[in-house]
């Protein structure tokens, strides 16, 4: 349902999974939706919708993707849901937090699966760092996370494109790629939420009031701090570095890794300082984790299987996607609402 | 001037630079200084003080090191001024910046050179990094940084330690581990101060309230932010990531480089994603530099260098290391400030 540059890759994604196949594309306009399936070399008998409607009517389709704007998530995607429709919703999930859950409430009730498209979180690298993170020799007690997402955004996007008009993705750079950065945070301390955020001064935005740029830190009563910066103004960036008393992990690309087969992260655990403190007892280990299949195939390949299961055996939905997104935009909601009262801080 | 730790560390770089040597070594007690002499193999006929007093009435004495607990600096430092010695005193400089302006003053006021004890200052991967980020095309203007310095501190550290005694180090870990990551971003934004600091609530402190960790952010008028995290309660960190326009740079050894002949840092300028977003154009180079001499010798060769050229040809102190420690001084006041405002931003 519509299509977004992003679509282009999911089609691949899409394509490649062995589970999930592509049943139509729908556009405004079916000409356009016509040209993306042929410019994709989409299979043949894919259908072309001219419109979002068509598409949710049809008792063929299972699923739907959809890299909408922001501000037609919850429009768009209570109507699929409603048509027993199982949702992949790109990210952010929505403006705010009561819009989100306008959908999981849409999805619970018909008994459909959400899952947001972060695709990283389906990366097997993802799975290995959490397996570090879990391990009390490792890592230890999380004490500081630090994470950064970043694009240089071309004067070009930042006069035309849909991420910072304000009826569209009224969020900005908080909404597109602060998403990334809360979203690790919150994975890396097992989605316990903070109990207050603060963002921090100060707040470039584009004529409209669009956020272009923003940084904010995150605090939990047992001592955690965690900061995050997203920008638009910045070289490409997806930095997280995750500090515990045992050990270190640090990854820089975690959103996108280099490589599409391959994907590593730095580890360096129980380190100290040589004699006379020259030096370290040791370097930090790479960690390189194999995969035969794209991440965002991967999150089809989820998706679709979760979907199936409901499918097949008339299961419920997996909770855990839809309380991932939840937290993830509870967050970057009150992120939002701390740039909106000068930074002060907000209590989740 | 006092036996800590840090001594046997500094001893040994004056014993290796080729234009320093050791005239004598005093701490409160004479027997203390003779075990130091001992212990650490000091050449013969190094003498040994019972007080800090003879040692800066010592006429065959021309320059001072002083790893005194930070209460102390305003007083010896001051002392060693007036005695026209040449200071090398540690870091934190001092527990306010008006007690540094009296050092400062004292030491232009009788010609002789200061410097901090900021040894990574004197690697050439800090020259290097420097060059990197000097060039437009590399690094492009700077829009955030973020330092972490960690150490975990031992229950017994916590319990006895200079470094968390009230009277002694009042600053705690802001003074021990915050010196360095405020100093380190001054160094790469060339000392150009920022408009503001906010320190990041929750601040742990022991029961004598010295602070054991903090992270605050820092602001520019032009847009650029910085934060940095300082913790006694998490494993051995020493991270710095300088991301502009360009490119990025990172370093997790800043502080101390893992091995002490060689240390490198991370650059990557001008990536872009692959075709579809599936990858990137380039991975992140590793710039290696080597040296012959360790940092700790390469900051005495320096700091000698300067007292060399103002003993031989009268010339004045060099204004650069004052300078830059001033700076880091008045950054550091202003965190503290704002930690005990309860988290306000403080103007500098």
């Amino acid at each position: 349902m519509g299509c977004a540059d992003i679509a282009k890759k999911v089609s691949r994604a899409i394509a490649i999974a062995p589970n999930a196949s592509i049943v139509a594309v729908a556009s405004r306009e079916a000409g356009k939706a016509r040209r993306f399936i042929a410019d994709n070399a989409l299979p043949a008998g894919t259908k072309a919708y001219g419109s979002y409607e068509a598409l949710i009517e049809d008792e063929d389709i299972e699923a739907v993707y959809m890299p909408l704007p922001t501000s037609l998530h919850v429009r768009w995607a209570v109507a699929a849901a409603v048509k027993r429709k199982h949702v992949l919703l790109e990210k952010p999930t929505a403006l705010v937090v009561s819009d989100l859950d306008k959908i999981l409430e849409a999805c619970e009730h018909n008994g459909v699966q959400f899952m947001d498209g972060t695709m990283w979180m389906h990366h097997p690298r993802t799975a290995r760092m959490k397996q570090v993170l879990s391990d009390p020799d490792l890592i230890g007690r999380i004490q500081m996370i630090h994470s950064t997402r970043a694009f240089s955004a071309t004067p070009e996007f930042l006069e035309t494109n849909i991420r910072i008009k304000p009826d569209l993705d009224s969020l900005g750079a908080l909404g597109d790629l602060g998403w990334y950065c809360i979203g690790a945070i919150l994975w890396a301390v097992d989605y316990q939420l903070p109990s207050s955020t603060t963002a921090l001064p100060t707040v470039p935005s584009n004529k409209s009031g669009v956020i272009l740029a923003c940084a904010a830190s995150l605090q939990w009563d047992d001592g955690k701090v965690a900061t995050f910066h997203c920008t638009f103004l910045c070289n490409t960036a997806m930095d997280i570095s995750i500090q515990g008393t045992s050990g270190s992990l640090h990854v820089a690309d975690f959103v996108i890794p280099y490589q599409e087969d391959s994907a590593s992260f730095e580890l360096i655990t129980g380190a100290h300082f040589a004699e006379l403190h020259i030096g370290w007892s040791k370097t930090p280990d790479e960690v390189l984790t194999l995969t035969n299949l794209p991440q965002e195939t991967l999150m089809v390949q989820e998706f679709a299987r979760l979907v199936g299961l409901i499918l097949s055996s008339g299961g419920r939905p997996d909770p855990k996607w839809p309380d991932t997104s939840r937290k993830t935009q509870l967050v970057m909601d009150a992120v939002k609402k701390s740039i909106d009262l000068g930074f002060k801080p907000v209590a989740l």
